[in-house]
């Protein structure tokens, strides 16, 4: 027996400052139809896929790509029109709580139009304060409080689902904590700016994350050039044994589609059995607090 | 300032059961003396450089490929050459304790001859119990006690340096216990079956290692074909930015040297900040008791 799943990267091109919420959701919608046509049963948009990546400067007008319900008034129609097809999906939006804590989000809401899973950015990029005079600062620190809900498996009907955001997956105790509690189909949606090696890098540690904890890792990007910021693409779909299944070609809309076995998570577990053959014993180290020196300046 | 070190990465061809003693210490003898020629500073021999890789079956005669005391009498000419020359060198030996206990082990002897840094591999593949049916099985814990020495940095001439054996380095937490406590340049010996995708899953661990924590990788193959089992190659030097700096093109005695500038991991760390920007909060089922389902034929 197998357990196929038909998953889709929905990478997305740049939204720009002066995008519109009813163009953003134009796309979206569109790049849903192109996955029901396919027979998706896993949809996966990226990191901060409602907006354009704002961080990236330090502004007044932030407020206004922050989300304090989702569904959000702005992606109704995508919910309703996902449900109505049966089609799971992932979203990374600017999350404001009802009590004003701003967080990186990403839900996964299952084939009945329900928030099934939730996850809360931890490892957040750039600096707090600003703005600084470096080269490709970014600040998310800055507008969003680090993440408190750990690292979850979710239950749905496909597979144990595992959320993780963009720097997320340069730290391998992400995917560790995650597949420790029982991740199968870990789903990463990212904006990363261009640069030397970053997309090799993206590449390498998703691939790396999927070998050594046996899951499948969906990798989405926002691409492209956003008011003159240009993001890397790459989006991916990666297998328990580190292999690339199917990979972007562009850096605009593209939707990246494969058909997965998730029992083959299972079955590289039991193979290799790295998640049981560890020693957390002579781990220790690593949940002690943090003690390297720090660049005082890029932390909170 | 720059820090720059000459590393030599000896890959070994195989060494079959019926090798002598003075055969294969010839060979290191001669790998050395080319690393001499070449004004290598940090030589690094493999796992289990002395003898086959004999792990690979269960036996009564095994007691002969384990050595008591380091530098062991056959390789006295080896440590004296070495000192005469002043380089340093890492070299993986199957060790046997005066208690009788029995470890998969490596040593640092720095360039005045003297060992400075001791790791016995914590992660052991295969079967305590055997012999099984199954294809490529191995047996180290049938041979060898769980390493004790704990993942330690050791400080030496060139750089702070951390050791890990072949199975260690599918296991993030490898590279992370060994970069948290201060290590620069990982020496990673190996002695890998080949099969599908061995060859690039060897270079991709290594490889997000060195990235995910800003260390540079040296990984040195036992290779080519012992006793009917074919062992991969792909011996390389890794920069903490994950990119191969130089790699082996044969699976026989070759060695690989580069040089390399040791402060680029510290500038690499001070750059992303890896390690300072951890939440160990959020890590803690890393440390906590194994208790993921475990195939128990295949654990001691």
């Amino acid at each position: 027996m197998t357990r196929r799943v038909r998953v889709g990267a929905a990478q997305l091109g740049p939204h720009q400052e002066s995008s519109t919420p009813e163009e953003i959701l134009a796309r979206l919608l569109a790049l849903l139809e192109q996955a029901i046509a396919e027979r998706v049963q896993v949809l996966v948009y990226p990191e901060l896929a409602l907006t354009t990546y704002f961080p990236k400067r330090i502004r007044s007008d932030a407020a206004r790509f922050f989300s304090t319900a989702m569904p959000a008034p702005m992606v109704a129609p995508l919910f309703e029109r996902a449900r109505e097809a049966g089609i799971a999906f992932h979203l990374g939006y600017a999350e404001r709580t009802a009590d004003g804590r701003q967080f990186n989000t990403a839900v996964y809401v299952d084939e009945r139009g329900e928030v099934v899973g939730k996850y809360r950015k931890l490892h957040l990029p750039g600096l707090a304060d600003g703005p600084s005079a470096r080269p490709g600062a970014v600040y998310e620190p800055y507008y969003f409080a680090h993440g408190d809900t750990g690292f979850q498996a979710f239950q749905t009907t496909h597979a144990q689902v595992g959320i993780a955001i963009c720097q997320d997956r340069r730290f391998p105790e992400t995917y560790r904590a995650l597949a420790l509690d029982g991740a199968e189909l870990v789903l990463i949606g990212y904006n990363t700016p261009a640069g030397p090696l970053a997309y090799e890098q993206n590449e390498l540690v998703m691939r790396a994350g999927a070998y050594s904890n046996s899951v499948f890792v969906v990798g989405v990007a926002k691409a492209g050039t956003e008011d003159g910021v240009e993001l890397i693409g790459g989006s991916c779909v990666i297998d328990p044994f580190g292999q690339v299944l199917a990979r972007a070609a562009t850096t605009a809309d593209e939707l990246v589609t494969t058909s997965v076995d998730v029992d083959q998570a299972r079955a590289a577990r039991e193979r290799w059995n790295f998640l049981g053959r560890r020693h957390p014993g002579h781990y220790t180290s690593l949940t002690e607090p943090v003690r390297v020196p720090e660049t005082k300046s890029r932390l909170r």
